[in-house]
């Protein structure tokens, strides 16, 4: 059984890598703000499970190798809360240090939002969703921290400024929910959603683990 | 600064790594049966401090390249706790499968000890430690995903006979507390210690992370 990751997140093909599955890769080319503007004023989890399952369906028809795709197809899109408000990538150091300067010593949501299709056979029979929400606390980390951190670069480019499976890793000092859903993509949301289609997790894999 | 990491795990030194710390390897050779049967009955937080400490405390007069440590000395030891009771590696399928189907759909506790050692300057002048603890919940697996993933083998050889970094990390629904402790360091409570003795933690960083 095939996987196609809908995604162009390095993060959530690690994820995949380590739970010992193989994807392959298809960049969905989805103007996520455009999506968002048509969609109007939506929650964090409305927002990602709209762009999770956007990113899906772009791909639906992509040729690989003169074949259509057979398996199934996952989109992926996060989404970092705090204080009710939404928070993407900062892209910019200053922009990053006043988030961190805001956010240590606080919990704030990391929605993720899932979407399969069921792909099997080279046509789309069915899909199914859903959203994981982990709640992340940040360390109480000093200015001199936050600097440091915003300095190495990682925190310009990832959701809510911040990530769990890197550097920033010892800067969060409690999860609840699944910690894979901070980083991007809820392996066990995943093998939930496959089972629904009668597909079990182990038929996916197709490499070693981490 | 440099990190002394007195542990043969491969899970520890990859939590190290992906955050940025590559530490220098010290194997400590406790036999941890044998310091645990001298001490007598102890908890799960009592026994993972216990052995943390004296592997960190087995290492302390190595000589590496003719000099003796000069920097932190990190000890780690995990045990996973489910009814009161403690278990490491199962060792053997029957065993791994057994408790899987035992643990599937519950929730169990997962212990992970820290004793840090202030060996700067060549000599010992220091230490702290403390036990990150960490809810785990299972999925509620099928039989035959129980004997699909006993037959990867990776459960045989990890304390709970579960991973939540590799192929285990589908069954993986929920946790709460420090997902680093899951895997055996909490690099949140290292950065805590290491503030205590006024060191702060990016100056630990010595390679780009994950």
């Amino acid at each position: 059984m095939r996987l196609y990751l809908a995604s162009t997140s390095p993060a959530r093909l690690a994820t995949l890598r380590a739970a010992g599955v193989e994807p392959i890769l298809l960049s969905p080319g989805v103007d996520e703000d455009a999506v968002a503007a048509a969609a109007g004023p939506l929650s964090g989890p409305e927002l990602v499970a709209l762009l999770a399952r956007a990113k899906a369906e772009a791909v639906t028809g992509s040729v690989i190798d003169g074949s259509p795709i057979d398996g199934f197809i996952l989109g992926g899109d996060s989404a970092f809360e705090l204080d009710g408000e939404l928070y993407g990538k900062p892209h910019f150091p200053e922009v990053a240090a006043e988030r961190w300067r805001v956010q240590r010593g606080r919990t704030g949501l990391l929605h993720s939002g899932h979407w399969l299709i069921d792909h099997r056979g080279g046509a789309a029979a069915g899909a199914a969703g859903g959203v994981a929400t982990a709640n992340v606390t940040f360390a109480d980390i000093t200015d001199a921290e936050v600097d440091a951190y915003v300095a190495t670069g990682e925190p310009l480019s990832v959701a809510g400024a911040f990530t769990i499976d890197s550097l920033g890793s010892a800067f969060i000092s409690r999860v609840e929910g699944d910690p894979h859903a901070v980083v991007g993509l809820s392996v066990a949301l995943l093998r939930e959603l496959l089972l629904g289609f009668g597909v079990a997790w182990p038929s996916l894999w197709n490499r070693g683990g981490a």
